[in-house]
């Protein structure tokens, strides 16, 4: 903390649900709390409450969703905080806003087959959304439209989430935003 | 900035229309910039394309207004931003909501009496109201809930805006978050 001013960064970790975003996201977090590091993570279960609690799933909702979430990114972004993004945003034109709007924009593209994320279905939504259940789910009965070129692309179902984190650490090291790994101490 | 990290907060101005809240925030918020120091202002017209365009007058809309500001004043106070809301917000609940979930909330009761603000009427927002072409504007036919124990009152049909802002800005440093008048330098 008493090093250089801090660089504020828009880590924008995008891809299907199950692909394994908010645990890459998570790492990250934990990686910079833990040397004191400005951080917020932002994904659906974080905004809900506040920001986003009028929402459902259509496209012109899930615009207004990476909108908001946009707009407290710049401000964060550009005042010298990280700021880690997981959204499925599965839309093109949507993502290039982010980009636009803030400080360091970073596209993360969490890949996994869809066959992978739906036998993970970790919080059982493929099941529901196979069922009917859920409607306009992104990978079923929505498009996702894949980033064409992110700064980082993560395979995970051929690496682990250690792997990823640490791919992701060495970008934002290279980049300046956090200390090399030999720096760590932790 | 190369002194003792600076301390976010979160500075409220709530009031009629009129009152004079964006002129002492702007005057807050430049002499910040002037000193390098991490500043935001939100206000109806900065975080309207962003955050809540879809909101109008009515109490919920109001709601949600303040709701979506506060998690933004939040995340942004406590990460050692100086941020600045003006908004009338005039019910007393809301602010109280802001005041919980933000750092270093700092309640200013930007007062001037109802004609007084009628008078100015900048923006020409009385005259529709009074012809019945805005609803529910505060002061007019929607509530103004008064600030019961604000930090900082302004008396703005007593004190010329200049006074307002060293008002504040002794506030400010008083607490820390922003130097002495003195040691300015600008």
């Amino acid at each position: 903390m008493s090093q250089a001013p801090q660089q504020g960064f828009t880590l924008w970790l995008t891809g299907l649900s199950g692909a394994g975003k908010t645990t890459i996201g998570q790492g990250i977090e934990a990686r910079m709390k833990a040397l004191g590091l400005r951080v917020e993570r932002l994904d659906g279960d974080t905004v809900r409450q506040g920001l986003t609690r009028d929402l459902g799933f259509s496209k012109e909702d899930r615009d207004k969703n990476i909108e908001r979430v946009t707009y407290v990114a710049k401000l964060l972004s550009r005042n010298g905080v990280g700021v880690i993004c997981s959204f499925i945003s599965p839309y093109r034109q949507a993502r290039e806003t982010a980009r636009r709007e803030t400080t360091n924009f970073i596209e993360v593209y969490v890949h996994a087959p869809l066959e992978v994320c739906m036998s993970r279905d970790v919080k059982g939504l493929y099941a529901k959304a196979l069922r009917g259940e859920i409607k306009q789910f992104t990978g079923i009965d929505d498009p996702y439209e894949a980033p064409e070129r992110p700064e980082i692309l993560l395979m995970t179902d051929r690496q682990t989430p250690e792997q990823s984190i640490a791919q992701v650490w060495a970008y934002l090291a290279e980049r300046g935003f956090v200390p090399h790994d030999s720096a760590e101490g932790t």
